[in-house]
């Protein structure tokens, strides 16, 4: 019988399919949201000492909840380790965590913000299959052009220490800019287009340069935008077939999938045979 | 002669080609666009008692003039059921309900602001069907990216909440981030580029993490430009043959320009034959 | 003799390939920048009245110079009046007209910056044609993009409308909104992700609704984006060739400019024949 | 001996692939991002006499170093002419620069975070080859579309020269617009959406104006994007075809899939047979 309550247990808990099993994790994903308000609510500095006694309690009620389901779903789990292990897995603890490391290091239990991520369960109640396929395609995109987006970053670094430095020589400390680590930051602040206003340049020579800085960034911020829209208008092709030529009709755009010609319907010699 | 005049007002009210139809509808224009003026002026704080009385007076004349107009149309329609519930028919009611709800709710009357919205019908006066179908487009590609954007905003909204969070743990409240959701209006304000620096991070290391914040921010920004520019440079085929299913080995994917199925070799059965 | 005058100065002042004409130029660009710099060198606060009054006899020396130039263009082309309505021929007058106004109406001569649209001859002494080229297919591309972007700015406009009205309801004037217009002026500076920070919501709520507005600019900063790149990554074909089918081979995706199938060789059938 | 040991040094200094040659790189690396966090620590205004005293003495050892580095490079060099005058000789002669200069004119030794571009070296370690072909990618990428981008620019420039003299029209001295530089500076930290809120425009009109500058300078901003993506997305072919001319009608742009000229359907030379 505790066999039976196991696997129902399993069933709903980890499945999303049934009512039973889509109830569980709609009460889950609002229980996560509750808690990530009370946290919201108890930083407000206005709360009087009684109110935050309570939110208080209420946020170690939800931890002990949650540390229940934990153990529940490690204890009902076919393999324990693996779904320790597993991306869900690993969310489900570091939700937990931030709570009881507060006890020896206060203010840790903001990082309870974290189980925000375990609403990630919801693209599991919607259609999950076509979320998770776009939001693949998106990170697929993002890995792609990440060697691109390495050497952009890395010169995006070295433009803005210079920048910085520069800038520091120019403006010097009397103007905001105090030290080169500020001088950077001000740098960074400008070439990202953010653009605060709390530090910003006073002289005529400092606006000047500040103006090219800008004119720059406005050129920059083209690059990542490009890098990633060619990356997802033209995701580049892994399989050998791209060096293919049809023995019968002498076509070469064939796709990764394709095992016979699309022009005259001949077999490909090189593909990976799918039939 | 009742259903000659009522034919007549229809004509000239819901069409939109001949002279008098096109003066009717850019007389209407005029009307709103002068009304929205008269609700921007009244806003002015430096407005004495005297011009405020006459704006009011003038208000509920368009208002009356407006009401009547409706009711003509509600009047003059065939279907007026039809014409209630249709996209100009809601922007209509929707135009005059401000006026009367602010007799029980002051203030509500700025939401009269949504007449502007009736000058939509600008688009029927000048030609309409092309900028329809340009509308149209844009529409298609953002509602065809919809669920990319679901994920894309769903992750931005984790991130600033994350990233909201630790900045208040870093800065504290004596630097302006004086609570968690403060906070995460901040991070929204930097990772969009707005930056007003009512709140900006003020100890170095709260500069160093709102660095790479914007850094981040910087390459996030281009993964919406690049979803709706991959979607309107390569909108998803919609050809006969993406509903074709090959007969012989049931793939579903075919391309537009294909003749043979490419996964088994087939004939596919309705594509326009190129051989 | 005058008539062989004439003539070396047409060329002179209109050519720009010999030595001597580029040199022309060269040194008219340079007159060009120097006069803009005075101009902007005249608008510091901080002139004595002795150098005021120096710079303000220069300005008219060059003011001289370049109506002396502008009568001397006129007198030595073939057509004037062909000229005069040229699109350089336009410049020219603007360049000058602003230092006669400014004797009637003081403050039009800062308008003489308009000066600076004389420089677009640098083209002429660079590699002309290639430069012209480029700009052509940018304005080309914004061209055909033209309607979309109406639809686009228009509902930018709608959009700033209702929530700067929004925005008045919510924060009212004690924080900065003190009208409808300075808080659609705020939802523009907040849209654009420009951000002065002069105005900035004040209350949580008010926070909590920008928060959404800018993720919304942030969705919306990609249309444009997306438009001007789907127009020049893949310009709409104008020729009867795109709906042309090869009568030998059946191939359909012909060039605009195509006379004969690139696949078979064959001759297209509605081709506007070439040869 | 002499002959082996310059040989040995120099298999270790120039190269990168036995673990004692990425060792030499790494060791290097780790010193020069050392000697750029002196260089930033030292700006800081809160040090000491003493701590900045010592940090003096550590930077000139540094250079020392850096200095004897640079002459084995020399020693060692098969070609000493032609590494000093090679993309990294100059690098690392920039990096030493600073220190001697600053002796003469104090200031310029915060010039040495120029030192930061040795890093570059670290691309050497990694899998050199793969980050440089991404780097070339993106190179070639911005210089193929370096001509439009002069063209955007120069346009850029001149709008700002204008809109920054209107705005000095507009808003006049006492709102902070104190001269047209600064109005033109103003202008630009506008138009690309950075927004210091150092100035602001304060008059209605100002405001409505400044309203217009930023919602075109939302459209303008599309247009570098939209010229790197189109650039990254389709750069220009360079494959045979392209230097190929038809032997019959002289016609030169045939595309890359060409086998027959498509303005008079005669074969082409140089294309791979594809029937």
């Amino acid at each position: 019988m505790s066999g039976r309550f196991r696997s129902e247990c399993r069933r709903i808990i980890f499945q999303s399919t049934r009512w039973d099993e889509k109830a569980f994790d709609i009460v889950l994903i609002l229980a996560i949201l509750f808690s990530v308000g009370i946290v919201l609510w108890e930083s407000l500095p206005s709360l009087s000492a009684d109110v935050r006694q309570k939110l208080y309690i209420i946020e170690w009620l939800i931890t002990a909840l949650f540390t229940a389901e934990y153990a529940l779903r490690l204890y009902v789990s076919e393999r324990p380790a693996r779904y320790s292990r597993s991306f869900f897995g690993i969310i489900d603890l570091l939700a937990l965590l931030p709570s009881y490391i507060d006890l020896l290091l206060p203010g840790a239990h903001y990082l309870m913000l974290l189980r925000v991520l375990r609403v990630l369960r919801i693209f599991r109640v919607l259609k999950l299959a076509k979320y998770i396929g776009e939001a693949n395609l998106l990170m697929r995109a993002m890995r792609a052009s990440a060697r691109k987006i390495a050497v952009f970053i890395f010169a995006v670094l070295n433009l803005v220490l210079i920048l910085g430095s520069l800038m520091y020589l120019i403006e010097g400390s009397e103007h905001g800019f105090t030290s080169i680590p500020k001088s950077v930051y001000w740098a960074v602040v400008t070439l990202t287009t953010v653009g605060y206003g709390d530090i910003s340049p006073q002289t005529p020579m400092g606006q000047f340069f500040a103006s090219i800085i800008m004119i720059i960034g406005y050129g920059i911020i083209a690059v990542p935008t490009a890098i990633v829209t060619a990356e997802m208008t033209h995701p580049r092709p892994r399989s050998p077939n791209t060096d293919c030529i049809c023995p019968a009709c002498g076509w070469e755009n064939h796709d990764n999938d394709a095992t016979f010609c699309k022009v005259c319907g001949d077999k490909l010699p090189n593909s990976q045979d799918h039939t």
